[in-house]
């Protein structure tokens, strides 16, 4: 039986209240190969007193080895293998900007390029134009129109914008089409390319999008053209409440994580401001209305990539001081502390280790490990933790056991 | 995604060296509960010092509590998930001699034999003849000739030889054919049974040399018969060079894991003689010329097959002392120091128990663990590290990880 046959077969309802607090990025490496890493380093009281009442391990978000992107490395986090459960790019792409994509949208990551008198490309990034260049000709290809759809064209950053194409009657898009990128220069874009039979009629509309758009874009090098890349749909996730009977909430303030969390069919909360203080006044408030919460904390991550093993350090004593006890005032059945990847300052980037992570429940085992500091919560006490290497899959059935929201498998 | 696949579209170029250095049968048992193992009691500074500043876990060839031969075990450390992919016993037999196996061939191991005057079986290994008497019976048996078809006779030794048919037209064999041995005394051999269609051309010749080879060994008692088992032809693995993007180079002197680095696309590399001192010469000479080594080093698993404690500590220093310090000279960028499968000297064979392993890389996260003899690579230290219990088909995806070669997975 698939694990979610198991949990929508298990699940019992309860009162008991699940919080899973997600560092973006958390795990770390050391500076030397004998110093400690951002977490470890980190003045953490609050984290390191849980610690010694948890049980920790270190979690692999897609398989060993392999670095995830951050849509990938929260379904994990939710529980659904992300090699089995695919959110397109162009759908990533329209939840990061906040976009409120629709179940029957075709959304597309679209790149402006340049082209030369012959139409090969020489520049697949248009010269990194500047956002407000972007702003200027996203305004232009809104005049383009196609029958019985809306589109919406959205910028992005720099190069990249967002299509999103909504039939406005009965008709039924399918996205299964190739990107028109052909990953090289000197060549022309390629059309868009059906893969199935249902797809040809979305693929001739975005063909006609694309010819119209380029006879606007002719005028405005270096962004003289575009390539659309990772055309999909929302993939009709399971729901959370199906598989788990939880009533989940996400506190998140960037995008890309509210975009994710409410492909799964959690409520995503509002949240006054982007500071950790407003999620948690959000948490607070919306306290007696959820079984779940997913937290978010973000500028782990942001540091991060920046390779700024300070700061990072610094976003980890905040979320300590208050985040931490601030959760557990409101007395959870279970708290889970852990990242959806690791980004070590020292790579700048997302990176294959395990992630750091804390189970707490009061029918928790507390493993009562140490690390270079002690009792504490970090990469090498969660490396002797009970919990093991584990597959970040198995966070949500943990926390379902723990508290108590799993009925006996078999008499 | 399957494994392979996901490593197929993830790997990226890169200039980063991986060596895999393998002690074949590299796990033990302590010989008292309280004592050392034989690589906890060898003095190995060299590996212990590297341990400091490494990862460590227990690789798990096939599945817990599983003995695994060394073909699968070897498959196994490459990725390939030996219940996956097979390698039959005919070709294990024929590699294992050094026979040089075309993809055409269909070999099988043969098994002298001693039949009654009714041809029932009353010895399946004909008294365990001498190898020198093999090696006669054999010479005979070249004289057996098929049509279309060349035939190799070789002794492996004592009552076992190999029996490999090419084909030397258009012909092609298949290897979808039962065992000749009934596995039990008092009843006749069995003919040779095709279980497909394809099969039954090869089936009937398998059948005609049979009839020959017999009427030959009449009067070779007690070798006046044999079986064959395990026909088999080249499994057609996926090669490392596609799956991995990394250019292989397999250093090992016995014939047996030569031919399974073939079977999977490496290069085998020369060695001099048999010495570990050969096989660094041998990486030295290569080191330019490859992403990935392949060192083997066989002599920890004879000592743990004879129950030689102290011999199989001696070689493990010898390891530590004559390899270890030269592959750091080289600066790899990835060193793995693992076994195939465990020969504890206490069982004098190979053993379910899983296998020490080591991975350093610049990015790796140190475990800081312990073991009996403090910071060290052993087993018990390998038990609290961090790489936990893992599947030895990880190995290679966390080295590509660490070795910086496998793109991000998803946005």
């Amino acid at each position: 039986m698939a694990n979610f046959e198991l949990m929508k077969n298990l699940h019992v309802p309860g009162t008991t209240k699940i919080v899973q607090l997600v560092l973006d990025g958390l795990g770390g490496l050391p500076r030397e190969p004998d110093g400690k890493t951002e977490l470890e380093a980190a003045n953490t009281p609050n984290l390191d007193a849980l610690a010694a009442r948890s049980q920790l391990g270190l979690a692999v978000p897609v398989r060993p080895g392999i670095t995830p992107g951050s849509g990938p490395a929260h379904l994990a986090l939710f529980g659904y293998d992300p090699l089995e459960y695919d959110i397109g790019r162009g759908v990533l792409e329209a939840l990061g900007i906040g976009f409120d994509l629709q179940p029957e949208d075709v959304a597309a990551r679209g790149n402006f390029c340049t082209v030369d008198e012959d139409g090969l490309i020489t520049d697949r990034r248009a010269g990194r134009i500047p956002t407000e260049f972007n702003e200027q000709i996203v305004a232009l290809l809104r005049d383009v129109h196609l029958p019985g759809i809306q589109t919406f064209v959205e910028t992005v950053k720099e190069y990249r914008f967002v299509l999103v194409l909504r039939p406005t009657g009965n008709q039924t898009l399918f996205a299964n089409i190739l990107d028109t990128d052909p990953q090289q220069l000197g060549v022309p874009p390629l059309p868009a390319r059906a893969q199935d039979e249902d797809s040809e009629p979305t693929a001739a509309l975005v063909n006609e999008w694309i010819g119209a758009a380029r006879k606007i874009l002719k005028d405005h090098p270096p962004a003289n053209s575009l390539n659309l890349r990772g055309l999909a749909k929302d993939p009709g996730l399971p729901k959370f409440g199906d598989v788990y009977g939880l009533k989940a909430g996400a506190i998140a303030t960037y995008p890309m994580y509210r975009g994710v969390a409410k492909l799964v069919g959690m409520d995503v909360l509002p949240v006054a401001a982007e500071a950790l203080e407003d999620e948690v006044e959000t948490l607070r408030n919306h306290w007696d209305e959820y079984d779940y919460f997913f937290f978010h904390v973000k500028k782990t991550d942001s540091a991060g990539e920046d390779g700024d093993f300070e700061r990072k350090a610094g976003v980890i004593e905040h979320v300590d001081e208050a985040v931490v006890p601030a959760i557990l005032d409101l007395d959870p059945d279970v708290l889970i502390v852990t990242g959806d990847h690791s980004t070590p300052s020292a790579l700048k980037s997302h990176s294959w280790h395990p992630v750091p992570t804390l189970l707490w429940s009061r029918y928790c085992r507390p493993d009562g490990v140490t690390g270079p500091g002690g009792a504490e919560f970090g990469e090498r006490a969660c490396g002797r933790g009970s919990l093991g290497v584990f597959p970040a899959t198995d966070e949500l059935p943990l926390a379902l056991g723990h508290a108590l929201r799993l009925t006996k498998y078999g008499a």
